[in-house]
């Protein structure tokens, strides 16, 4: 969507309006930052009962989309909020206020000459653009990390949201005004008009953090010159060895894809070798259609199922991230035709190997290409909080920056400071 | 320049072995490492008159160029090398061996549960492509920084280095083959039309790294969806501040201009704190033009001068990086003018300011959006040696991944290993 000039205008505004508060959140102390934190999660519980008001007239207006049939139960869900719904949003801005200081990092420092000296220290980005799907709660953990952080945010979520959105953001900048702050440190953008504006802001814009659906973060990344930060795709593999522990194998293999399917570090692929394919793979089948789950085999995966029957992977397959109950599963030659798979089909997400032989779970380590590599552990474990980064702003299938589970590290940079006195070069 | 279905498919097949190639590099121990660059350069060294033979057919093509009045004489210069420069090949292949270890960071331990332990640990990216123009001397140090941070690399050097920089590749091909590594880690493709069909390959090229002027740079950004490292512009400013030491201004601002015009990190605007102007601005400008350097200045610069003449600044001067001994000067009202001015003008590479008031100039530092933020130093220190990097790979403006002058850092990333012994999430 090519967006008005008029509302490239207004959105490019809003932008300029956040690098200048950006400015100012560079400064604070981190006392401050956290002060304003606890001031939020104040302020929230106080306003719990506008936020609820609010939020009925949200679903009020969706409750009729959905009885027409133009919104679907699931997002109804997502959009509505709750007493315990706010409890839980202040609890978030409570806890990304008592995470360290990312700004908080060890200064290099390296004398140049005398009395020359460089300092490389950590820095906010300056302004992150958010652009999310329904979900009111996303607003005050989003707006917390950047402030954390001493970023500016843009915010962009859904429009069924409308009134809730408005109000939780009504309520940071309130805070932030009683801090003498410009209110500008966190916007809010309201149509898809307004995303397609902040995508061509490069240069005003630091980094895009989208967060919904495969195809709405691929959309994104397509569309802008600016850093994007999330996952298009996890299309993740687990490799059966030939020295698998089975029992461990069944249990991960059934974790991995049953625990929440639609995550994106969910398994969508098995591979085993073909050595161990004859015991592993009926046990393997009945665990799964046990669970429910469809299973998609390649020719040598259905030989030999006795009274089992599974449907026939094709090429399309492999390249699927199902998001739901259906596996695939490939009978693999050895040890490097997983390895060639992987690098054919993966996401560079998370990879896992099943294996008794400490050896060969190293090489498939160090030689597979991806954010997260796996010894005898599920896929599922990718997530920022179960890593212990405290909060999760995204996952990273990109290597720059920041890669896997990004927490608040992912919002900063660095910058060199030189301090000399009248020195030259020549 | 859309590449043929052939060249695309030749490109991306020296890229998928350049990727293959990686894995082995990944696996290296850093010795290895170090054994193949020493060796690389006693190659290089019992080579040097085949070197200079390929260079001088070269040189014999190109002087013919020159002649016809097709090539300039700066880029044969470039082109030419000698005994002495085989012998700076040699000593920078060494020097990058004796570099420390990039993919030897601190590893980050975290224990996620009994028997469940997450591993961050340092990468290689994986296969960088680099496109220079002429100068055959980059290939060896490009493709030593590769090696050592256990990387692949494609090469595309100027077409008039032809002769040199296919020997040079081949002395690296010889030695990878000694050492039983496949010689894809190192690969040269020759023309534009190659240089297009490898900013094609997302997903096999991991980072591009261009290596010329702006325009080139500007071009490569413009037509990837590949990270690229480096940066389109340098338009630096000196901030000459109301309590500045003058004298330092004047030497710092005439080092920043006049020591190497055409370095990226050269000054291109100097912001006169309007209380001091009437004192710095006639010293600066007979300096300046007692270097040869053409001044151009805004209309406030422009009175007062006595006999001193130059000509007005228009808008299109701020927006400017001359790359020559040119300089354009404005009178600001204050601090925060000049900030205003840099963030509208800086390509946040390297910009100083010059005052005895300490708070002044942290305040600064703190507030410019910038790579390098200086206090009385010249803008001419951003660089990989200078900070003690050991190398350059390239000076980046983007805040993400790599920023400023950036050495074997940028060339590396990061993944997570989690060990486990079954572990499952649910």
């Amino acid at each position: 969507m090519t967006p008005t000039a008029e509302t490239r205008e207004a959105v490019a505004e809003v932008a300029r309006g956040a690098r200048v508060a950006a400015r100012s959140l560079a400064e604070l102390a981190a006392e401050t930052r956290n002060a304003i934190l606890l001031a939020v999660a104040g302020m929230l519980e106080r306003r719990v009962q506008d936020i609820l008001a609010a939020n009925k007239a949200d679903t009020d207006a969706a409750q009729r989309e959905v009885l027409a049939g133009r919104m679907s139960r699931a997002l109804f869900d997502r959009l509505q909020t709750s007493e315990q719904g706010v409890a839980e949003m202040v609890a978030k801005v409570r806890a990304v206020s008592s995470l360290p200081d990312p700004l908080a990092q060890a200064i290099v420092t390296t004398p140049l000459a005398e009395g020359l000296t460089l300092h490389k220290v950590p820095c906010p980005l300056g302004v992150i653009g958010i652009v999310f799907e329904s979900r009111p709660d996303v607003i005050p953990q989003v707006s917390a990390l950047c402030l954390k952080s001493g970023n500016a945010v843009i915010l962009k979520g859904g429009t069924e949201a409308e009134e809730t959105n408005a109000l939780l953001v009504t309520i940071w900048q309130d805070t932030l005004a009683q801090f003498d702050l410009p209110v500008e440190a966190v916007n809010l953008v309201r149509t898809r008009e307004d995303v397609s504006a902040m995508l061509e802001l490069h240069g005003l814009i630091d980094l895009i953090i989208p967060r919904g659906s495969k195809d709405f973060v691929n959309y994104i990344a397509a569309h802008s010159s600016i850093a994007v930060l999330g996952h298009g795709e996890g299309i993740c593999h687990i490799y059966v060895d030939e020295e698998a522990d089975l029992e461990k194998a069944w249990k991960i293999c059934l974790d991995a894809k049953t625990s929440y399917p639609a995550a994106c570090n969910a398994v969508e692929t098995i591979l085993v070798h073909e050595s161990i394919a004859a015991h592993f793979l009926p046990e393997m089948i009945k665990r799964f259609q046990g669970k429910g789950v469809e299973v998609r085999g390649c020719k040598r995966t259905r030989v030999n199922l006795g009274s089992l029957s599974i449907a026939e992977a094709s090429e399309g397959d492999w390249a699927q991230e199902y998001s739901d109950l259906i596996i695939s599963i490939k009978v693999v030659d050895d040890f490097e035709e997983a390895i060639a798979h992987i690098d054919k089909y993966g996401s560079q997400h998370t990879e896992a190997i099943i294996s008794e032989n400490r050896e060969t779970a190293e090489r498939f380590m160090s030689l597979v290409d991806a954010a997260g590599v796996y010894h005898n552990a599920s896929t599922r474990f990718a997530d920022g909080f179960r890593y212990g980064l405290g909060a999760e702003i995204g996952i990273s299938t990109s290597k720059l920056h920041a890669r896997g589970p990004v927490g608040l590290e992912g919002l900063v940079t660095y910058k060199y400071k030189l301090r000399g006195d009248g020195h030259t070069v020549g």
